[in-house]
């Protein structure tokens, strides 16, 4: 892997990286946060990966979050990995959405063509990202969690859940909780999936907390609830019925007044990084 | 003026407006963020304005610092106009540069054909822009401040030494010190104010302090040591120097291993409000 560019933030280091993935077949990049040696060692550190929303690139958390100045503080490594493949010869729709394809890769395997050959988020995220950050980086694998915005927030939650010992703890920000059921997700998992809705299940957090039960985390939700696509797109409230009956632990803030910006997360980012350092301990 | 955006941040309100402007002669957007009337009430509240620097639109400031949080904290407005006069028809170098022209301004009045028409940016920041805002927002005329990054810490510098009584408190990360002397400064100032190097003495920092003398206030300025522009375009030690022979307090530090990015200001923008909410009572 090579580094793209390195900015020394709050004490750390704001690199991003590129490498080829074999999963994707194309470059990829990803951001990593590296917490002050002078203060937390040299590691291995607590390790936090984000996942970005639609239209998102490895950059915008990096650069409107604010996340640096907490991670500093609490030694924590966070990777962001690109939110989908990207670059020439990737297939897309004809016109291109922004809510498919290209910077929409909702963190999943794809299995319809022409999708399937360069469309594998999920096994890109949860296997050859981790394996080839382990490799380089010093990221604790025993103190890792999982926190994303929007489509990133689906991602989070759905990698944690079938994902436990990889990432304990989980956390989302406006996370699309139900996406069989709504605009966003139903277009996606037809391109990707196929029309057969019983494969959605194993991409969809409300179902997967249906069939497989609850996870031991405690998941945090934050979402505004003057948020655009809180009715139609996003609708927490499904994945909040669905753990209250599968005994997941959750704790769903409503804040009033917020949209679906990263003016939203910034202020909230600092209680999901505290989240999860009590969490992993 | 017409609200353009609006999304709430960190319990206040972060916002960009657009106007017609008279000295630029274009429409004309700045940023304003509001800190939480329940906690400051609805002011008036202390003002800074911003004054970004070299590419920038109103916007990196408000994505990128972090400065809502702090400003939020200690019931701040905060203003952020534009670089330049922008939109077609507005004479710009062709092909275009990235350090003259639109998003280019330099916080100056140009007397130069084709620019002088409406690159008035000097103008309009110290009269145009503060009238509107008096006429429309709650901000507090008397205690207000300017800060700015690169072009723009040349900007805040050279407003507050020309207008104390307005922007009566002053700091900049990297700023371009010595225009006269580096090439950023010569570029534009020779297409801007014409070859006459006389005429450029009002617009630069260091010769205005030779000039006029000190202000009353403690300058603030922070410079990454890293910075790749610190030896050729910046040279605050020029404006050191010519602060001590000029009576000017000023604090300069250099911040080891920071580069000239959002990254650095991002890092250290804390400090910068704080300094200014304690010079401004």
């Amino acid at each position: 892997m090579d580094r793209v560019s390195s900015s020394k933030c709050f004490g750390g280091e704001q690199a991003v990286y590129k490498h080829s993935s074999a999963e994707t077949k194309c470059d990829m990049r990803f951001s990593v946060f590296t917490p002050p040696a002078d203060i937390h060692g040299k590691g291995p550190y607590s390790t936090l990966f984000w996942l970005s929303g639609l239209t998102c690139t490895e950059e915008n958390f990096i650069i409107k979050s604010g996340a640096q100045r907490i991670a500093a503080e609490l030694g924590l490594m966070i990777i962001g990995p690109d939110t989908s493949p990207r670059g020439e010869g990737v297939p897309d729709l004809e016109p291109k959405t922004y809510d498919f394809g290209v910077a929409a890769g909702f963190y999943l395997d794809a299995t319809e063509a022409p999708f399937r050959s360069q469309y594998r988020m999920y096994s890109y995220v949860t296997a050859e990202l981790p394996a080839l950050i382990a490799a380089h980086l010093p990221t604790d694998a025993h103190r890792t969690g999982i926190f994303g915005h929007s489509m990133g927030g689906h991602g989070a939650i759905t990698l944690h859940l079938k994902n436990q010992t990889m990432f304990r703890s989980c956390s989302a920000f406006a996370p699309i909780v139900a996406p069989s059921l709504v605009p966003w997700g139903r277009k996606a998992f037809t391109h990707y999936l196929g029309t057969d809705e019983s494969s959605w299940a194993e991409y969809d957090s409300t179902r997967l907390l249906e069939t497989r039960g609850a996870s031991k985390a405690h998941i945090l939700i934050d979402q505004g609830a003057s948020d655009p696509y809180l009715a139609e797109q996003l609708r927490p409230q499904l994945f909040a019925d669905a753990a209250r009956k599968a005994g997941q632990k959750l704790t769903l803030n409503m804040r009033e007044g917020y949209d679906h910006s990263f003016y939203f997360i910034s202020t909230f980012i600092e209680d999901h990084l505290r989240w999860h350092r009590a969490a992993l301990g």
